[in-house]
């Protein structure tokens, strides 16, 4: 394949992705249609649909950019860099939320998501495992109960700041700290 | 008004809140019509209409039912039952999911919301006041950044649950209580 058409074709995957993010978060999944994502990303159903197989596909796709970028921001920056952004409130936090919905209701899904960002995750895994090796973070638990416990923080962050709470983002990293803090 | 008649309007409201919440909690807010509430709820849209004004007056209903359940269960029987409750799946979380987007495009039911439960809300804030006071919880954080943490931690797992994900409910007791012990 030439590579100017290789390039198009990103550019386009992303204008439809940044487009349809925005409505997916301000209307919901169930709420968008396509007409909404057509007048919003600027190209029609036909090229849309080109890209992504159906509505599900295109959410699932954005979901699994969103998800990622999260990872990485926690890999590149820190718990704390992750916990100052839900802050600023993201673009992405609308999404975010509507895809804990989904994955109640369909377990297919919730298989899928499962498998989306498993190198992301393996070197945060490595990264605590190391923290608490170092003893700079207690081990007297195990690490997946640590990082449960961050995940459960960031998701009820990113609920609060998603329905117009704004959070105490500095706050929450103290008490963070404390309960990770070495006994 | 005649007792009887009172007591047999308050058994239907009863009736009409339990059925739409099953259905909200399968369907969420938008996946669900009014045949459907008739079909679980076994009553017309004439007779559940007569109870509430419309389907958001229902859901908020509903919301505010299971909001000042939750409280109650915090102020009776303490943080770790109602996180212990979490970890039960219960009816009520798809609803609970489903208000965070709602109020999160809709700042008049923000509005509303917020007002729900004054009286539980300050029941509990009391209650954190004496904790500090007594030197059970750390009391160089203000109460209001304790209280926002500890409902960033049932949020999040609320959420966890909710998708499908089962939570580690001794193991977030045990890093809440490390982080609001005394330093």
């Amino acid at each position: 394949m030439p590579k100017v058409s290789e390039a198009h074709r990103s550019e386009r995957r992303e204008q439809i992705l940044d487009g349809a993010r925005r409505v997916f978060s301000q209307h919901g999944y169930f709420g968008t249609n396509v007409a909404m994502l057509e007048a919003e990303i600027g190209l029609s159903r036909g090229a849309i649909f080109n890209y992504f197989a159906g509505k599900l596909d295109l959410f699932t796709a954005i979901a699994r950019e969103d998800k990622n970028r999260f990872g990485q921001v926690w890999l590149d920056d820190g718990y704390d860099a992750l916990v100052r952004l839900i802050g600023e409130d993201p673009e992405w936090i609308g999404v975010y939320l509507e895809i804990g919905r989904l994955l109640r209701t369909d377990p297919v899904l919730r298989e899928r998501w499962s498998d989306l960002t498993e190198d992301i995750q393996e070197r945060i895994v490595q990264r605590y495992v190391e923290l608490q090796r170092t003893g700079e973070i207690r081990d007297d638990l195990s690490f997946e109960t640590v990082l449960r416990f961050l995940g459960v923080v960031l998701d009820g962050l990113v609920v609060q700041q998603g329905a117009g709470f704004p959070i105490d983002v500095e706050g929450t990293l103290e008490l963070v700290r404390s309960a990770l803090s070495p006994k």
